[in-house]
């Protein structure tokens, strides 16, 4: 299954293709422009953002087409005249359209805050616009699971996390984009059998209720599962009543442990999963069984967990479906994708784009942004700063400005974040295996644990602050 | 794009497959069962589900198979001792594997409520075991994507809604899914022009801040838009001030009428938007713009789009996206899907099953379950009753027992709602359009506007219900 088969160009929004249109008519299809995706809020009353869904964005980029089809389709759309939208020869247009542009990027599993630039497109005005809404589409969801996950992950204090989504995700693709979004972002396995098949994440699972029914009785149903599979016994103990379900899987693990198997766990998926999960860790291990993990699940949540592990509950596994894979209490990440410099074929010369609005937070900084991440020789992150990579390169040490707060800092170590990835439509970054960006996005949350989020510096260098104080004096000056 | 192409066998939790290779060795793969797809609780505080999905369901039916790399995947995964998990000739089973059961569900676009059967497979056990998952993803996504919809339509009383969720959806097909499902629910449009060619949806969308950004100043972008395109303009009035934006699209209106075109609408995105319309309606009136559209958005839902009713906005076009297709106030529907019949082979009957549980909610109804919906004269719902149709025909007046209370009334019109999908792995149903499904969708919100659904009597036949009772107190035996 090709997840981003050739062609989804259609994959936008209508007023994509009309203001492509209108660009072309224009002739400002070809005028090089700066986008930037970023965002403005943490999710989830956070510290940070998990960065991620950049292995998904380039496989659509390289697959970026308008296809017969599409075409045959565009053609059929009318005006409120009845009249075509668009006239034949910017279908022909479109029909050749591939992605030719740059784009940089930080890479997944990136711990990014609000206003930073996290990619950078530099292309073709009609392309930078028509990518927009698949490029949010892809990087919102996979960021703001990822970031659920690893929020899941420091819940359990080092437990193992099961990611046990599909059920309850938004379509199929909401489910596999899930999958692997919380697989980055630090869970240790899915139930999602294709998502394992795709990504290359462990899968796990053994039975549901629904087994234990379809036998006479529970001692009959574990039996039969441990006939089976041998190899892979964690028994659901709460069909009809979990005290005796744990006995019932206890007789049954003797009997694995006979034949030179083991008990792998039971699981736990309603009740009181603090007692419960105390009385059956004390059960298992009287019976010898201290091996044998509690799993428990029941609609769990970065929260319950925290709860649970709080009341001492006696768990090691967590499995998390829905609130996860939903990211239940902020289903949507607020990113945006905004225009930040146009190039003046006239004067040969970039100019700054910003938008205003009567709402501070939502004022987007021009030029072609660069983020610089400082950090003190033992690694840990000192601040970042939001550079102009028009203006050449900015000092070495951190001028953070933002609003009227100014840190300066001695010369440090630095990175600059955003990575190329495609230079003039050629794919130049060699993408790393979806174990190297789980361990990334986990050596950065480790990082930052030691960092007082209130009082990290995050901010625009000098000279960028400036030119974008100057532009919103400017334009509001034009809008009066 | 194929959204379910032939496959999918992995789209499951691993542990459908651990239960399916249990059942395959137990020889109990091919003993008949029926499952049902039910819900507990209306979403979003309401009164009613709106079915949803099941064309997307019955495709993937059809091309439901484990393909060959489906089979080599599987045959990689290993139990906690290192074997495989499973044997060849399990796997050379599944690979034959192909849907050969049959399925009767209320149609799209069907108003119903918590415990009713929405699905009811009846198929050889491992085949109604293996679809569970993609089948509640499917469905309980669109349903609660239709519903909100249908609620968002109803807030906005009478006005035009377009969906504009794609930027923001739980990845593309989460996006696709959603626009479906908004459409059925009653959304006029959708800004996703995949999903209008996918689905024909009508789309719609005229032109960003970026648009306006891209030129020296708003008049000149609103003009080179309309040079462009005079058939479709909307003007976005807010980039930079909404009441000049309003002042420089009636400008441009001028010149679209002087050449018989129209100024479509201005679309308002920012600000207190019940009085920037107040205030554009009487600019665009004085202007003699009085069919001119004022479209709004900004992450408006049904709550705030019934606020602003209130509050006499003269809004006449509503743009909802993430909350709508995110279901944001509740982004999951939990929707269940319970073995209630198993046929015994030695005694060559049906032997009911139900999961007993702690919390009386969860208790699930066994027998192979139709669901009677009973109308006045007029065509009023006057009430739904569940039957088992293995019973024999029930009684046609309305017997619904429901925890104590019964319910009788005199013969009155039925319907089984649920109908027949596949016989045998046939496809025997005539899928209507999604306009159709639409038009149903409204109309079932329209004939239950003058119910009172605190009264409305939903509930088991009696037969059923003693059936039920008996096997609680069989199993509360059993669980000693």
């Amino acid at each position: 299954m090709q997840r981003y088969p050739q062609g989804l160009g259609l994959l936008t929004d209508l007023y994509q293709i009309t203001m492509a249109y209108g660009y072309w008519k224009a002739g400002k299809a070809e005028t090089p422009s700066v986008f930037h995706w970023f965002y403005r809020k943490n999710p989830f009353k956070g510290d940070y953002l998990m960065a991620c869904g950049l292995a998904d964005f380039i496989e659509f980029c390289q697959n970026w087409a308008f296809l017969p089809d599409d075409i045959a389709y565009l053609a059929t759309l009318e005006g409120n005249d009845g009249a075509p939208l668009f006239v034949p020869a910017f279908l022909d247009y479109l029909a050749e359209l591939r992605f030719t542009g740059c784009i940089d990027a930080v890479e997944e599993g990136t711990l990014v805050f609000p206003h930073e630039p996290l990619m950078r497109v530099s292309a073709p005005l009609i392309q930078a616009q028509l990518l927009e809404t698949a490029l949010l589409c892809i990087l919102n969801f996979q960021s703001l699971v990822a970031t659920k996950a690893a929020r899941v992950v420091d819940a359990a204090r080092g437990d193992t996390i099961l990611e046990f989504g599909l059920r309850r995700a938004q379509g199929i693709d909401g489910a596999l984009s899930a999958s692997r979004a919380a697989y980055i972002g630090g869970v240790d396995a899915t139930s999602n059998v294709l998502a394992g098949r795709l990504f290359d994440i462990p899968v796990r699972g053994t039975h549901a209720h629904s087994w234990v029914m379809a036998f006479a009785d529970e001692p009959t149903a574990f039996a039969a599962y441990a006939a089976a599979m041998p190899n892979n016994c964690v028994f659901l103990v709460d069909t009809y009543n979990t005290i005796e379900g744990v006995k019932n899987a206890i007789a049954v693990g003797h009997s694995l442990k006979a034949q030179g198997q083991q008990l792998k766990g039971i699981r736990l998926d309603s009740g009181d999963l603090a007692d419960l999960s105390r009385k059956a860790r004390q059960m298992l291990d009287e019976a010898g069984f201290n091996d044998t993990d509690i799993v428990a699940s029941d609609d769990l949540n970065e929260y319950k967990i925290a709860s649970l592990k709080d009341n001492k509950a006696a768990i090691n596994v967590w499995g998390v479906g829905t609130q996860l894979v939903t990211a239940y209490d902020q289903p949507a990440l607020g990113g945006v994708y905004k225009l930040a410099a146009l190039f003046d074929e006239a004067s040969q010369t970039w100019e700054h784009k910003m938008k205003l609005s009567e709402t501070s937070i939502k004022v987007s900084t021009p030029g072609s942004l660069q983020l610089r991440r400082f950090s003190l020789t033992n690694g840990q992150p000192f601040g970042d700063m939001i550079w102009n990579s028009q203006d050449g390169e900015p000092p070495t040490a951190l001028i953070a400005c933002f609003d009227s707060r100014t840190v300066v800092a001695k010369e440090r170590e630095y990175e600059d974040l955003l990575q190329p990835i495609f230079k003039n439509g050629t794919l130049v970054y060699a993408r790393p295996s979806i174990h190297h960006s789980r361990a990334r996005a986990r050596a950065q949350v480790e990082l930052y644990k030691k960092v007082n989020f209130a009082l990290y510096p995050l901010g625009l260098e000098q000279t960028l602050h400036e030119l974008k104080l100057r532009l919103i004096a400017q334009l509001r000056g034009q809008a009066m």
